[in-house]
């Protein structure tokens, strides 16, 4: 931790991507960690909730008009509609801000509303920027205000994003571990649940996929059809997403991929399928791209850890782009 | 199932042992499933809550005035307290009971009181036969009132049953999977959690240690220390407990072990040391003992299915007994 | 196990798949297991390889000159090009054969030459009925010879067989436990490997996408493309498949299977996605199938254990047609 | 990596512990990996066999005579009794060695060779200092070969020692992670093997207890019985050693602890019974030590990672103290 660096907030610390956000924070070579909220363990230690983090700071009520919102840069790791209106406080006050909610992940309010619920912050949308530094490093260089990508939008759309222009149809099937779903003790996270089991969820309806349909769009895909069905499986972190696309010319798929992410610090282009052990604890993706011969489409596999690249280790990439920072500090493999 | 055997109430059929007992009641070849009540999840069918017991049944409140009143037996899965009360009423109307729950395990209604609550039926208590069949195989023949031991007293009163006469000392350390928690969903049973851990848990203090006590009492142990500490494993159905005794005199281990438990349908002894694997799903408790020349001390390890062996299936071999089946039916490996 | 029943020989009994044949066999009401036989483990007691599955038998050293020679019926469970000479062996002394090889599942022998290796009985393929009950029961029941489908197969055919005739293109992105990749123990199946990890392979090119082409094709596929893709999953006996299919017209998806799997006793149709919990240990395929709206899309996922229908209890399923048993005989759920 | 520190040699780097070393040398801010040997997998790539670690080094064959017998210090990580040949080799040419075999822990050469093999250098045994850095902190810093202690002895001999000179009888109940048994495949380590199950293994025999026993009478204890027994768990790394003790005299437990540890970087005293998740991929041994009131005795719960201060990350620690570096250069949690 820089003892003089910008002072870091991590709001709503005690779940499982803020509290591993406040880890990174903690041991960056750049940054200062100054405070640790939330809102459900205030007064608990975060080393006391989460002792394999380390973080020696207790988590406290968030208090805006004290300390907390003199801060130089914030993460915020509150639900969605919870964290808009605790974004704008803090740009409010010129803290600059990444969300890892939905809330500005959509530049159509209608469509956040559609999936969501009303939006509490509608003109702040237009501000932000999308938080995927391999497709907008130079925006994030000048941003006040980043949307921390979804886990499975981050890998699905670095995952199709070099053949977006080539799309006509794609069904990705993503599988995801359990910390995904949040700290939140269900039914649907209870051991006994998920032990030696594999389910599907949110078929036909999973609120990632305007958010992937947006940004493939942006990146030139038109008139494609994407089919997106998330599994649970018996595992802590780590999501993969196996891509099947039909295309609409004969491009050459593995070219496509190395000329894309020729440089990127953090995307891996592989040989062989990707397992999702290979990224565990990094800020990686690790692709595995072909075009199949005997149905001539392109199988695309992606791996990330998705409390990782997947939310707070991007968040901390978006925020060295922000900060000015070396792209790789404090996250590099 | 029968149609014309016994009419048996699954009281408290929403948790793991109560549904897994309602399974095991409706697959019975002398039993018949007369209802399955729940105060929780009252109205969903149970082949809806758990899919693999295949029962097709819907819960219902229980109405002891009405015909849940009326049944010949009843396996009772409440929570401790809550129980005695239900068990009382069905027993007033002449219900023969097995009782899931701690509520008429130890003879001493001070000793409950002292590590549970008050209890609600105290005069009950006498009438209660403890129901382990390898102890207390005839008085079950001729009980009205069971109380099913805990599963870690079940698979440590049989790891240690022959050698109590002999005990001065004995740890236990126990390991179970995360079943033996429970239904309830916390922070405790989350798949996050207990993935890739094991965690000491109720250390000097676990609620069992009154109930082995009393049976090792009951088997000849005479000021005996006994140490038990359990541990929670990331696997979902399965217990194991590793006994490490210092004798008062040498004795023949195995010899003991051979003779006490000659002919027991339900007690496997093994050459070399059991995994929960090997009971799984079964009513068994597999057992290996050997004295150890190195130090002098006996060493047991027994492994049971917790819900099985260790409740649910253990309940039907009281039941059977209870009402003069053949002990074995509906449960047989 | 009944003493008076058709005589059975299980061979290869040393792996998962005999094994746990072996298993059904001495359970079944109405058979009676003959002898084990195990080429690498001949000597040891069957029910020290696999305490749970308790078969107190010792493997023998396959002998079809002796006793083996005089079964009524067999399971065969050789590796691919092993198994056919005993088949052909065992058929030549009259025993009635269900096979677990990929030897007797393609009926071009050609197709077989091009995945596997040259067919050492190429003249007994015609003989062999694929031991699939759900589409072939009537052969069977008059069948000497029976080919076990592959696990993945049963699980992909059974998923797709009602809409065989309206598919044009299918996306079947499947997931299995490691008891799939059996008992050989390798890198890919050591714990390490596989816990906390989720993997694709034979990426493009598994064995078992000929025998699905094959067995749609017999539903009345025409000029479908199938795209078939395996994952590896950290869990014991389990597997998925998730099938996205593009439908050459708007066909009411849940009827079809409704009218379909009417009656079937071993198909279960979900108003949800499976979990493969849903059906551990059982016989049965859990099936959920719908119509996607936004994408005009059938979605289905089929839940089956890999070891149980998709190997050794649907050979036992197969073997109680064979002989005029109830189908359900010794596998009921 | 260092481009000009000492330059290390990690021979046997294909397996778990010397693969996970020669990563720590990789990323040390004061050390360079001069190059990875292995005899079974020469001409792979590390990071083709390990993708996580990120070596982008090709495993070659030990050559002494060439470049690999001018490095400053190398990590040893063979099997016992093929590992001091290429200690003493490595010695001959004036590298500081730590091992990571058996060879050096045991004083006595008959001891060793009861239990293991005939020693093939056992003139080197009383050069070597035992890598325990909280116990030999000074002879670490002037040693040129260092016996790194076994996983189970580390784990076993930091939850002890500071009880030592007060044990009477102790039981340790140790339990661990698959990654312990080594990347061999198996019987034992097949992922269908351990997976849901948990087992007792080497009871009464395991060869970690003379070293446990040596080093524990290091620190004074007398006449004291230790009974040792590992369980394998389902899960990848991690151990937990469970000590039930009986004691002389009515000590200070936790003050013992206190006063033993202070100060120490990498042992952490918790309020609590630690698990193993709390101290994954770090150098850390996490301890709660409690005197339980009723049965008198002390109970010791200690969590490390094997592969990390278990194996690993201690060899760093020690050449980080044999080298003058800075302790936790490269290893800080």
């Amino acid at each position: 931790m820089a003892d003089d660096g910008p002072a870091v907030l991590v709001a709503g610390a005690s779940g499982y991507a803020g509290a591993l956000a406040a880890r990174l924070v903690d041991r960056h070579p750049g940054l200062r960690l100054a405070a640790v909220t939330s809102r459900s363990d205030a007064g608990r230690r975060l080393d006391d909730l989460y002792p394999h983090h380390r973080v020696a700071l207790a988590l406290e009520e968030l208090d805006l008009d004290g300390p907390h919102g003199a801060v130089d840069a914030a993460i915020v790791a509150y639900p969605h509609a919870a964290s808009a209106p605790v974004v704008a406080a803090l740009r409010g006050r010129g803290a600059k801000v990444v969300d890892l909610s939905a809330d500005f992940r959509l530049r159509d309010v209608a469509t956040y509303e559609a999936w969501y619920a009303p939006h509490p912050e509608p003109e702040l949308v237009a501000r932000a920027v999308y938080g995927l530094p391999e497709l907008y490093r130079d925006d994030l260089r000048h941003a006040d205000l980043v949307a921390g990508p979804g886990c499975y939008p981050t890998a699905t759309i670095l995952a199709l994003a070099p053949l977006a222009p080539y799309l006509e149809d794609v069904v990705v099937d993503a599988k995801s571990g359990v910390s995904g779903a949040g700290r939140a003790a269900t039914d649907k996270t209870h051991f006994v649940t998920v032990d030696e089991n594999v389910t599907p969820y949110g078929v036909g309806r999973h609120r990632h996929m305007p958010e992937i349909d947006q940004e493939l769009a942006a990146q030139g895909a038109r008139d494609v059809t994407v089919t997106f069905t998330p599994h649970l499986l018996p595992l802590d972190q780590g999501e993969l997403v196996s891509c099947y696309a039909t295309l609409r010319e004969d491009v050459d798929v593995e070219r496509l991929f190395a000329e894309r992410y020729a440089g990127e610090p953090f995307v891996e282009l592989a040989g062989r399928p990707p397992g999702v052990r290979d990224v565990r604890e990094t800020n990686l993706c690790r692709i595995h791209a072909v075009r199949d011969e005997r149905t001539g489409k392109a199988f695309v596999f992606a791996a990330i850890d998705n409390l990782w690249k997947g939310t707070s280790s991007q968040a901390i990439q978006s925020l060295n782009l922000m900060l000015g920072l070396d792209e790789a500090a404090g996250i590099a493999p």
